[in-house]
């Protein structure tokens, strides 16, 4: 039926996926629809910043019966995608799981408001707040990092992962979900920056481009690991673009401004500001200039 | 009807939205469409290079009839955005603000064409021009920001943003809708790179990945607030990767060479190649190899 | 029929691309389908990782008929690509070329297992392969990459540079079709990432964010200029963030290990690590707070 | 630019369109959308019966919510299509309109709850009421002449039309929506029904496949044009398929029974059977079958 | 919130709603998915008729495997509609029916290929059976019945009734899924067809338009009564378009041949031409042409 | 892989498709393609009726700017389809018949402008042409017919009836493309209308609901057969609905007009009324009224 150079394809393709030692084919498989993910993500945006992302006639209901008509939706779906997330012998944990879940939306919907706040007074470039809720990447961000910190909380495998890298991948954000992120944040640009799972961040950071918080060298073996490998950074600390800091000792004190391009594996104390002294320039002369 | 547990998650995120500062529940706000402003920057990439994004049935039409009928087009679109973007009291104002930027097209082509001739005398891998429009991300984001910038110039509200954060979404390239940039612009690969609101860029400047013209340390207050907070850089000048440059009184040379991660807060002189001496590296033997 | 500054407009525009030295208008150019193009790396991805992606209903046959049954069905897509990208000329190619790269896939596969193995051992963070498989920006740019350098080997025109922009533009991660790259290939985070035209990288080489390994000195000319303008990675090698390793003479041992942010010209020796002594900080004490 | 045989055809077009005393090109014409009609329709069902067309989900809202949310949605999307239909000058009555058919819609559901039993009770072949309200031809192209002939009622043009050829073409049921109908009407089968505009049709009437209740012979002139053209049918009668009622003065009196097939320009007495005297059929022997 | 009128209309149809003997809203009916229900015809079509309406590219798998692949997906649809349709406490039979509802289409597909014999025989204006498959509604109509008769005969609710109103609304035909029909059977152009529940036809019969096979008089009651209500037609029948033919004890006998517009309530004997003496036409001249 | 029932039924239709005469499986087999064709029909009602169906921002281009578009891309989509419905060896001639096609559009145009005028003059209830052009089934009939005619007379298989159908299952009405109709023809209702293949028909004609212009008893054989098989209809008649006329050499003369439910296998002469005197009715009391 098909010519001999796509059978002989097929056969090496199929003796490929046989000898993987993951499973690579048959419809057994339980995983996550990512499509559905990321529109619980786009769910809970429209439940939390209705007025940009909602519905404009549902909106004529009164507020709380808006949000609750959202929340039982969004609990119906998320019960769903955990289902599939989970071992098939704990299935039965998912719906205690998203309503456990939907029971943090409020607090989370707070803190995001505290981050918008932090944007509008950290950004001299916002014309407003609404074109913060609007077109801002950075409070994107947050906003993806919130949601997912809490399912990251759960041990639910997967959904919170797949959430971040979405958000990393319309962004250049990358902030793992296991992060813990204090009120107050604040994002500027942001291409580039990571933030690893065991960062620990007080309340009213910024951070700008580039920035990572990090592992000081990658240790062989898996998350399932103990121990704390990203930095801990105080509050009301700012760290300016392309910054690392890096280890899972460093921490950086309240108060504490860090400059451009520093690379600190060191612990900063309370107060301080830290400068680099960037590398003297050396100024030629350019006789022959190319075009 | 609801659960209790929704009941009382809706009611806290009903009390959430009514603390609010912002409004944030109501059909009432004035908001462009996301779709729609993205939509407009498609259809404009017809008009500008109509062989490489146009319908290829509608190009049976007189390159002037093409023309007129896309423009036409636009401007109406662009008319119904500015004016949801514009307080309501200025709404009539609209109309007037699309023509002038239809008016302003035929310039922002003008401009494009040197950006294509830059990018192909540079880039020593891009194998045609043809190649270039099709499939680079450099030219796509000075695509969006001589647009943006059009609708800046004008003081339209929150459109230029929406333009300038779906290119950065889509490239990792965030040049601010303010910035002024003269002819013959080349980035290459890009991510990373921003450009500050009050930049001021010469004719034939190339930018690598990872630069940034930035401002010093963010003030306190907003785009209102006058001043210079970015820098300004000369014609025929070149800014290799990694390299930040800040402040609104920093002044680069014209034909002057900026070396890659230099990090500069001073002015250069013209016709000035600036070399970071790079810190000497250490060289250490491995003895025991971590696989 | 049109007012009278629209067709002021239009016969500006119409004047524009008269002038251009490149086709602007009309139908006849030949171009490959972005789109389609897009739709072909998913469908290859359903082929190569079926569990993963591919159509559970489907995967009732019997796998080597799966296999049978896309591969099939890609290179008759991927034909029709080559065959609009390729000049009139050599259109009779485009079949020729498809075979070939159907019969490269099973290795690029081979390849894959391998990458997938290295993300497992080296990323601490990564709870499974399966999560790997589903949601690592790495994996999915070096999956982009290993395809897409089929396609250049074969010297097929545009295709690659569309696919592997496809990939920049989700990821962050610039890898040009044509650099040469061994097996157990690992990239962590990526963003900013850019792997030049001519690298070579040996295996079992992890790269993190921000890394170059790129041209010293972009010169002028083209592609078709020959030339090796981009280093050369041994194997067993470990890059860490914001390195950049420029020069097509430049070469860096086997079991080397170069350090975040390090800025190399000169090759570095077999089981070398290479340390940045980064600038000595500056520790002031903050006195009047901003807030 | 076209060929000439194209050119030449689009020629003899336009003069066809110039010649034409109806408006044939150009966009000043003023029509309603179509598509939104026919969604209107689907809007309402849902409105009217929505345990069987509605959004589970928004059931969740108490059912005055629900409903209240609806009419307003119907309510704005019917005042923009009148808008469009009505003469420019008369444009500012849409609101009113769309408000007055709104406040109809409780009695058009009551009705159609009396058609809902009378089905039920008047086919043996159903199984359920809820199978009628999902699947029965009869009931939607009531549902649909009910909503129309509100419309119909406030002179609104071209949407009641629109609606109800939507109904014909689904159902092959034409009923005019100027006809009058009483409550508990029923329809079996349905195809080929014709209902004409100034019919009046009483309380529990059953019609049953190609009954016609039409005009004696179509006078010239328009629907401006005063006078009763169709027949009026008083309550509690029976017309069985085929049968063609004639005439603006023909009546068919209360409990009466028209038979299968009859032809009547006369009137018809209450309490009255009609029975046609079928033509005798004649039996000839086959001899020849043809196969 | 909402206007007064709107509130009151809300109201208003709430009441209805309470009032109403059939539940009209909430979230609890169970009812099948219609559009799954007509997606499954259609993927039915796809299984018996593969070189008309299947995949090409699936297409190059074995006979058998397409089949076997299309048939386990057609099980799984099925069932969870069966289940949906089926009482609650009955739910759990759903699998067996859709595996006996399969395991009857190979059954099926035998009769569709004698009625597509039928049809190329008995309609001198069919080009070729290509066409016949590919486009005519009374093959059309006859699959849906064939399908549709499968579930009726397992006492499946809702959805047979489903699938032939889908037939009646695209092709004017109406069998009811009771109907016994014999091989070779023929529709001729179809719209205004009505065939009955409990209508019993032989082999190798033809119906032309208009044709009813119904009930005498509907009596009242429902379904549930037993009794047959249709006529019984034999084998090698004709019956030509207009005529009905009424009543559960009517029998037309083998071989017999119905006139146009014949009007039948008694039996027809074997080998009979039933000739229907028509109204003898009066012919007067027409002085005054209307024109 | 499959249950050993799924096994069966498969091997069972495997058989089924291999004993069948018509290729039922496989992908080599050539056919247009149904939405295409559909799409077709709908593109040169946007070219023929361009106020009511075409794209309003197209419309700003000179009207022979927009036929010309139009027309291009109706020839090039027809080609297309024609080579597909072609036998293989005959495939280069699509492009001929297709401009052939497309050079009969204006006389089409011309045609259906003349209907319109009919419809309008002959429908009492028409509010207006612009109604009648929007919403009327019987224009939309004739429209498809005239195109589907200009086809069917350059002996294009397959696509003219896949149009007529298209009508057909939107209308009821079914008018074979092969029939012959003159101008200003009008069509009331229309449900159940059938016009034979060989039937001719004149200038000024008026169809009603359910007439059929047929063939007098089906003989055996298929198209290719010479003769004809229905009636030929003069100019200036009227036929009234449900009248059936039957037999290829029956005629029926300039300005006849022929009443409801007439059935004639005979001729009529020139300026003739045809009345049926329909069966007297019988008036029955009834006594026991069933409710």
């Amino acid at each position: 039926m098909y010519e001999e150079h796509i059978r002989a394809a097929a056969r090496s393709m199929a003796e490929n996926m046989q000898r993987s030692p993951v499973p690579m084919y048959g419809k057994g498989l339980r995983l996550p629809d990512k499509g559905a993910v990321i529109g619980l993500l786009k769910e809970i945006r429209r439940l939390v910043f209705p007025a940009y992302y909602g519905d404009p006639e549902l909106m004529t209901l009164p507020v709380e019966d808006y949000t609750a008509l959202l929340l039982e939706r969004i609990e119906g779906q998320l019960a769903r995608q955990i289902a599939l997330a989970l071992p098939e012998e704990q299935e039965q944990r998912a719906s205690v799981l998203a309503r456990e879940v939907v029971e943090a939306l409020p607090g989370v919907q707070r803190l995001l408001l505290t981050d918008l706040d932090a944007t509008f007074e950290s950004d001299p470039a916002a014309a407003s707040k609404e074109e913060i809720l609007f077109a801002y990447p950075g409070l994107f961000a947050i906003f993806v990092y919130r949601v997912a910190h809490e399912l990251y909380l759960r041990q639910i495998p997967m959904i919170p992962r797949i959430m971040s890298e979405y958000a990393h991948s319309r962004t250049g954000i990358d902030i793992h979900p296991g992060a813990q992120i204090g009120a107050h944040f604040f994002i500027d640009h942001g291409t580039g920056i990571v933030v690893g799972e065991t960062t620990v961040i007080g309340e009213n950071v910024k951070l700008y481009q580039g920035v990572t918080l990090g592992a000081l060298s990658p240790r062989k073996g898996h998350a399932s690991l103990p121990g704390k490998r990203h930095p801990t950074v105080g509050s009301d600390v700012t760290i300016y673009s392309g910054a690392s800091i890096l280890g899972g000792e460093t921490t950086i004190g309240d108060h504490a401004v860090v400059g451009g391009n520093a690379f600190l594996t060191d612990s900063v104390a309370e107060d301080t500001q830290v400068v680099i002294r960037t590398p003297e320039p050396i100024y030629r002369e350019r006789r022959h200039r190319e075009k």
